[in-house]
């Protein structure tokens, strides 16, 4: 009885994306059925040190692996794709994508000599995809990337419209605009619940077409006819790129593009015809020289103020090829991503210092639906339910508020947290259980071995280093035959702090004697008596509490 | 000879505070004289970890003692007080400033202990203090603090005008508007040099007046008549805080301060009376519960999203009085100085996850100049230099921009960098030298004791970990006595990865072998073999790095 009962329930479960931007990942489960949308990474936050990314946990994926018919990715960017070359090594079904976000897909996968392994069907706009219970239709939008798809899910409840990372943009660089009347079409039969970005929900208005940045492009190059022209942006924005080649072209400039990323994307936007490069514009970055400064433009990644990124090491005089100097005019065409302002403000000041003049004022459009878009999205799918999707808490916040200006009722709309099981019926919405979900860190090589005592141990040895005790006893008669030693690092520079350590070193030794001579045994309480003494010392002393680690060896 | 024309220049050197946000230091020198202006520290940024916080190199100073001739404060912000107590260890001449300015110096050294071993000395607006061949005469300013100055100070080669942090408020809350009748009296007599703020010089149009907040708490007071109010801001914010005050005495609530920061700067004002609050509004935390939520208003630091500050302990219930709660209107009277967003972002989500409504629109305005009060600053005055201070590179560029627009030539502005050595004449300005300038670390008691080279041990230890190998030796017979043990902290989880520790073991092991089986007796070849092969081994199977870390012990 329970389990028919099951089987008539539809499940949400986002398995990542929502309390950590990026990671997006949400498993939708009927019956014997899973499906999955997107499979994200995040970039690790300030308190993960050493830590090269992060990936959703999939246990729950695992555990009902059999159930699983395939992976459907709305675009191409890290957050909803990055994850693929290792949650895929457990899984074997398909990946469902547009033509570009598969393009990625496979470079990425390549990269890894995983292309064999991972089965990957491209779909167009329009097509409908057999997923066990589920059909799935991909649906045309924009976005800040080229073939960004939102998601028509049949379910056997009725009809969830996710929409993915969208735009509305009348005026697009290349392809069509968002296929609204689609989603009209949708909406007049009947949406269950409406899944929708929230990136910009806190922002009123609506969000301007890509072709605007374009004419301030037009501006920059007609006032600068002097001078060296760079524009740094993100590596995926193609139609970004493709304007800043119209322009450059209208201006007799030559165009060259740098940085890993933006090289390969490019590239790959090339072969699928989404970038068209007039002949003889694109030059390779060897040819620069050939050309007088001012009829050159140089496109490149770093305009997040990312060190490693081709504009940084241009500003720190670290690049091979290319250094800033009085004339250059730098446009940063992006806004800071939270939490790399300040990175960006250093690069800034590095440009400014060369000489050049930086230009960041109307050079960059959001590639996500402001609120009165998103309000467009509501009334053409008059959805039943609103379940907001892709974005911090007071981003979904946001849109619930959207969601009941247009007259859902609060009871018809969810915020949910990563892990939490979503019970879907005709009439009703309801959390009932909650899956281990989470973050996987991923390290070097490790996936999923650096947990969170090895993060606090790294954090605790950021703080004020580590101090190691290591002494040599002679069990059976109770001596110390080589040590104490003591060794540190990132604690306090030795060699100008020869007293302190004198005096650390007797502390050690008075207290290991002691012990030795109460004929303590126990290495455990040997070890406690070392960090305490030494400890309270080192406080007393310095206020400072560095990780101590007493390493006994026995003979 | 070389000693006579040294005489008649005036030098002016920034010790910090250009580079490094925060760390204002300038000192001023002629002849047998200098003076200093303001004496700040900085926040550690996310590249030194374990540091509490960031003050100048005096050693220009200390090299100079026997020409110091006091310290002069503009106002009693951190960054321009806050190394008071650490600077003023090495130096016995009086430090001047205003009169909350000097309270809260006063509350700084009085933690310390350190009253009577600091000389100081109260100025009102409009008063010179002569020291040495410099006049200094302290001019009336608004800023986010109450009691701000500029100085002008009066020196053989003519006068030079240093603004301090400043705004133009024609609307004070407390006190009066800027002594723009000065700044023209001082500049109808000739201003050699304008040292002008230049945190805000990338904005354009006016700085609001602090009274505009005020109306905007008056609508959200009215807009909540049923809820409970948080309004978290600065601690220095007096102002900011009369308004929250008088805003709850007129809609008949009761406020609660709460954060200790604020408690004691409001406590200092009061005794000052640059605040006033009508009898019976202010009541004490422990007396909230005795009101009706909707009658009370909590004013708290923590607006930073400082992680220990009140708010932040509201937000995630760690806070002992208050905890936040479904129907809250908690107001955010700051924007996040840059680096804070994410940290400010967070606090928001805490305080909508529990329910509360977050408001941030037109809750602040700034305390510093825009582009056009800097111009009304540069007509009234018009200076026949221009020397930019306060702000990043980008930020001194923009207001050498405006001096350019003014009309100054660019050959009399100049970009300083902490360190140089400006030589100012009547008719040239020019960096002739460097001293010694920069950060130093205070880290616990430890005041430099920390440098690079254990800033850098920090960074490696917190980024993969550290690996010890220890081994007990035999010299004599070339044989390992026991050993080598491998112990770890921060690398991998040990208890998942004991293979990977095995393996390590093995590794080491048989290089130490290999060593000695040659007779290798050069300990410092032993360790950099244990080093290579043990690193070599992890970067093949893990692609990590950690710190390596080979102890040799001998008997």
């Amino acid at each position: 009885m329970k389990q028919r009962e099951k089987k008539n329930t539809l499940h949400i479960i986002p398995l990542g994306g929502l309390e950590k931007i990026g990671m997006n990942m949400t498993a939708f489960e009927y019956g014997d059925s899973i499906i999955v949308v997107d499979c994200g990474l995040a970039f690790p936050t300030e308190d993960m040190p050493g830590i090269d990314l992060v990936i959703p946990d999939t246990t729950y994926l695992k555990d009902n692996i059999s159930k699983l018919k395939g992976f459907f990715i709305t675009h191409g960017h890290e957050d909803h794709i990055g994850a693929i070359p290792y949650v895929m090594q457990d899984f074997d079904v398909p990946v469902y994508a547009t033509r570009l976000t598969q393009a990625i897909i496979e470079h990425k996968l390549k990269e890894r000599g995983m292309t064999r392994s991972v089965k990957r069907k491209q779909v167009k706009y329009g097509q409908t995809i057999n997923a066990g219970c589920f059909r799935v239709e991909f649906v045309r939008t924009n976005h800040s990337i080229v073939d960004a798809a939102a998601l028509a899910i049949f379910t056997p409840v009725g009809t969830i419209v996710h929409s993915g990372d969208f735009k509305v943009d009348y005026t697009p660089v290349f392809g069509d605009p968002i296929d609204l009347q689609r989603f009209a079409e949708l909406g007049k039969k009947g949406v269950l619940a409406l899944m929708a970005d929230s990136t910009n929900a806190i922002r009123d208005g609506f969000t301007m077409s890509e072709r605007s940045v374009g004419r301030t492009f037009e501006t920059i190059f007609s006032e600068h006819k002097k001078n060296r022209i760079l524009v740094a942006t993100f590596a995926s924005n193609v139609d970004r790129v493709q304007q800043v080649i119209n322009t450059a072209y209208q201006y007799n400039r030559k165009v060259v593009v740098e940085g890993r990323s933006m090289v390969t994307i490019i590239g790959l936007a090339q072969e699928l015809g989404c970038i068209s490069i007039p002949k003889g514009t694109l030059i390779d970055i060897e040819e620069l020289k050939n050309y007088p400064e001012n009829k050159t433009v140089i496109i490149t990644t770093g305009s997040q103020g990312e060190s490693m990124a081709a504009l940084s090491r241009m500003a720190s005089d670290m690049h091979k090829k290319v250094s800033i100097h009085k004339g250059d005019v730098v446009v940063l065409s992006s806004t800071p991503i939270p939490g790399n302002e300040k990175a960006v403000s250093r690069v800034i000041n590095e440009l400014s210092e060369k000489g050049a003049e930086v230009i960041f004022q109307d050079t960059h459009v959001s590639g996500h639906a402001c609120r009165e878009d998103l309000k467009l999205l509501y009334s053409l799918l008059k959805p039943h339910f609103a379940i907001p999707v892709h974005g911090e808490y007071r981003h979904l916040q946001a849109q619930q508020k959207i969601a009941l200006e247009m007259g859902i009722p609060e009871k018809n709309t969810v915020l949910m947290r990563s892990g939490d099981v979503l019970e879907v019926t005709e009439n009703a919405l309801k959390v009932t259980g909650r899956v281990q979900a989470g973050s996987i860190l991923v390290d070097g090589l490790g996936i999923g071995d650096v947990g969170n005592i090895v993060l606090r141990d790294r954090q605790n040895l950021s703080q004020h280093g580590i101090m190691i005790v290591v002494l040599t006893l002679d069990r059976a008669r109770g001596q110390v035959v080589v040590g104490p030693n003591i060794v540190s690092r990132g604690f306090v520079y030795v060699r100008e702090s020869e007293n302190l350590m004198d005096e650390a070193q007797k502390v050690v030794e008075e207290a290991v004697e002691k012990c030795l001579r109460r004929r303590v045994t126990d290495w455990g309480k040997l070890k406690s008596v070392i960090r305490d003494s030494l400890g309270d010392y080192l406080w007393k002393k310095m206020k400072r509490d560095p990780v101590i680690l007493p390493i006994i060896m026995e003979i």
